[in-house]
């Protein structure tokens, strides 16, 4: 089972920048993490990180016959990207949609998500720990 | 660590009605199966379930002293019932909010939670494998 | 063919208060009037009152496999309850929504029901001959 | 007592068109139905049917002093027409609105109704027998 | 393959007033260039105009089994008429919305149609060509 | 100087229905006064009621070129009639929008309308006499 | 019969500023020829001006016993003064709201009034002539 | 003169939690003080808490006749129960809505009360004081 | 300890306009009454009405230094004055905000308060006695 | 004349995905069959794709004094993209709207459109016939 | 060049009260400081502050043809005041809105601006240096 | 001091296009005026164009460490990006917010920004000088 890992906007800062608020892990240490995660789970785990919406469209597509699942923090696309919800419609891959924060406790305008309804499921607020349990979610899933 | 799981109205009917949409786990088959996890982690784990407000609220008050965390699927509740908001806010025990099915993709009524925004973490969409993903997190964030 | 009648938070008080609005028909006099008919039309009814949303749940859960249909004078819960449309939904036994008064001419609130989009019919305004109308539309439709 | 039925647009097409949803009875077989059951009650029945609400206008003007009641299905015209509303506040004659199909599971706009709140009583839901009820609701209100 | 061409309300006018917003063309000769497309294109072309919105409702009624396809300029009523809508929901006939003007750029409440979404397309804003694509894309839709 | 008076729905039952709100008068003896005040103001008069919108329309048509001026009672097609407006806009005929009763202490759907803006001027509230001052309005206008 | 005629703010400025809108009359002849009207239909008249919303509560407290009724073009209060309202509904003096420019076709908040819904009418658009036809309405009225 | 304190959800943890807030005073305190000052003003008092919205329901239907009035602290009923209006409009018992912190300075959803406009009056943010403040009320009302 | 009453627009005329709705009494002879009660307390006490919202901004301006604490009726300024809520705000002068009638079972627009989230508390609905409560309210909380 | 077709974002996984929504037809065969149009209509055409909003606005500003109008199917961006909309103001290169699916009959934000109003026209719903009939509308328009 | 300071609703307090917010300025101390900066900009300089309303307008007016701009820091009137809005409009005087905060970053009420849409510019969040660049900006459009 | 200028989408066509709106200033006109003035006032500048939002979200990254603070005109982005608010968030650059023409007398959606609440100050609406003076307004600001 391959599993492509997608960061969205201003991820690429974590652990440097807002530490109180995102943690003291970097991007890097959170993948890396992952990777141990995937491996003791079976899973082939790849990762990309993008500041830039058409980039992570063009991701998504060619994702399409390359992994079976995706993971998901859109980040501040989650508000406004209706062009990333065409290309989840579009290709069907599975994804889990994860945040670090929890989203529900800041501006009203975080509250709205155009890719919920479509996600297979959503994990709010644990920190790094949210991705890990995103990983975990989709390996349940592809086993049952 | 101890934690009490909470399970809101209708959970009761788990796995013999609406099993095209919930699954077909009964709800002492989730518990059964958390009690097992909960072991691994070194949890110790108490389940409840009501189909009533106030016997909700009592049970959260007296979960003072008694648990570390609470991981809440708090059903019809998570949109109509403030009672239960005070209740969390009062005691001040961290909890975990969970859904079975993916709220955002179903009726408007019920995007809006009263919970969510002083949960530690919300966790939605993965069937009776939310429970087990909740139990994690907040294993893992009380280890932190 | 067996129905169950289910009384909301209130009604109780008929007959005594309000008279003006609701009729001098005490529930008890309302109840003896639809068994008189129930017995015409060949149907076996119970009747149950409760101020208490959880019982009222937990009656609806209780009424699986005991009844064929119920006539549900929801009340309050109406506007408010989303734990009694999952029961409904739930347990999916046919049912009718009736109102003694006319709720559309009442407070602006009273013009929402979070249960009408998943009742049979609804029948609003003909005072405690709406539970009768009511009665004979179940045998009507349970009839054809 | 006299009764007259007033059918809105497009209900002249019923039976012959979306019979899945609409039922099979064409508009004169529930003519005749009603006629039947008039008779059982007691009750001197006329029908008028127009897709135009100009029509339906001078057609309750003219009901004045003609009949003691109606029973309505103002169809398209329950949430567009303020002329007809006035008209039935101008001739102060009582009507029970009635509807076949459960408007409350349909489009949004069908969920507002500029009649309900100075009916008599509204009935939804039970197909053709939406219209018996309204009668029998008719001759119990006018008996009492 | 026969199409009917509906006109609603004040489009009589044409030609004659609001030039500047509308065009030179009259009614007259809008449909006689639609008649030369139409021979063109094989297609059995009638057209009919009326300001009166029951007239509009019976004459979809009639073209049932006389026509296969409509191409429909609702103007006012495209906002306000319900009973339309549920004209041509019960009829089932494929049908074209076109509009002369772009209704975009118009006031608000020209932004919201009651027939759009159940239309099998629609075309706004190039005048009197707005009817001749309409024609167009019937052929081709009836050809594939 | 020519004026035409347009009617709207339901005005035909002034003088015999809620006399208490529109008062006494019936509309044949509104009409006979209006005649008297516009020989008086030199203006050639004429009147027209109808229950139909489509009538009202083609009435509108037909006073291009026949009348200087309208003052109209649009009644309820003051809250729904976009076809209305468009004749209106279309025919470019100055008009004064007149009312009997004070709409804006009425239904809150009263408080908008669809003619109002393309109005020369609005009137409300004074029964009968609106119609007289809009008369002298209309007479003080064309004089300037 | 007395008759106060109250100016609201930057009405002072008529005649000298924005002519295209508000016409060439100062308020100085817009007062003379109300006073030349008001002596041929019998009324006493005064007049007043204010920016000042506490000054014109004031006025309309001192009002009470003085005059039998008001003519008001609240200008800028008309939207925004909820301490006018009261004065005018606890000093009860019968009143007409007049307004010079058509406020329906201007902002959007110029179309809701506070206190339209307790005037005895509104007029609306015809320039200086809206106080003529408000007085001749008050005169009408006061007859009557 | 005899009086009913409701104390509603969560007020049981007075004193214990987020003192803060809501001060170190217990429930059996304020109780206790309020006796006190009921004795003084010659006032029968009796007090009920409860968790539960239906106990609520049910306790305010057995005080008709028992008591002359209540004083009433809904807390987080006041924004979710009909049921508990409804109950208070049936019974008709005079009673007083009081509340420990000022709910204006809170969240949005505690700004709108479904009980405050069918209140004698509303008491806000003194802590324990405003029971007090409330029995003083009831008092100087009932001897008036 | 000093007080200042802040009596807002109209309230010059209390006891002598609409007495079944604000009562009998004069504010003069509510403003003797607090005298004597404020002697009771120990309160050394003035008191001020204006019909104007600047009148009003200066006197709580001048109130620095002056008063410990201000009782506050703003009448309409409660729902439309930003100024008075900014003067508030800047002097920060404790003030508890009273309304004689219940505002909450009133019009729509006087459901929001510009002022009451800055409150000390808030005490509606009791007439006169609101500012005695008021009153006690502000001694019990000074002497705290 | 020179026309540029715009195709927005997920366009080119046309006729590979969704193929039930968005027809068989690849994007590259779209724009050889609207390239023989073209040829047939004297149109010299050129097409480009992105995902980027970015490069589509960059594109837009190149195709000054480039083409004479453009095509544009906006897809995603139709809903989200306010400088696409200024690229478009800017430019002032005539453009025609088109959506392959009938977008009024999907997501509700999908009804919102930041580029409709400053099109010279719209079309919607005829699947890659779509593009043909925008196609010959500029043709019709540029040729008048 | 004369240019006049208008000062609104509270500004007189500057430097005395909320310095955490507003600084230690006082407004004499402003008004100094922008007289020198005018003198090196050629400008003729006068100040004006008020609490009221109804004189801020009179102000206004007063300065037609005496100065060939205005500062304006309308604070709280910003957002309630019509009455300015329609004054600014009339006098036609251009005009630079201030704010010393950021009021973006405040309470919802004070985002909507009444006077903004009028203005030549709008300078916000500098503290008293907003004065000074709106100065210049004056300075620098009236070169141009 | 080190200053970045940002410039947002669409704004590379400055002087060419819609200079009746914009001014005839080309973008290198306007940083060749600012470097002058950044001169004079000490400041080192650098200007970045994009019409991306990728890029620009870049940009701004790559800022933290080589600038002192922001001058920033987001164009299009003010209204749709919240990927720049956060990375403005997560950089906490100090920002002034800069626009060329007045946009809230513009189109709605130009009235709401994503941006001002967290911006040091906001200025609008005088043409290149909005530069000017938002780099004044930095230098005082790091000077103070």
């Amino acid at each position: 089972m391959r599993v492509l890992v997608v960061h969205g906007p201003n991820l690429n800062l974590l652990g440097s920048r807002e530490t109180a608020v995102y943690g003291q892990k970097t991007l890097a240490e959170i993948n890396a993490g992952l990777m141990v995660l995937a491996q003791e789970l079976g899973i082939e785990l790849s990762a990309f990180q993008t500041n830039n919406e058409g980039e992570m469209v063009d991701r998504v597509h060619a994702a399409m016959g390359e992994v079976d699942a995706m993971l998901i923090n859109p980040a501040a696309f989650t508000h406004t990207s209706v062009a990333l919800r065409d290309a989840l419609l579009a290709t069907a891959i599975p994804f889990v949609e994860v945040h670090l924060s929890n989203i529900h406790g800041r501006e009203e305008f975080r509250r709205t998500s155009l890719l919920a309804d479509i996600a297979a499921g959503v994990i709010v607020g644990f920190g790094p720990d949210s991705y890990a349990l995103g990983l975990r979610a989709l390996a349940n899933r592809l086993e049952a």
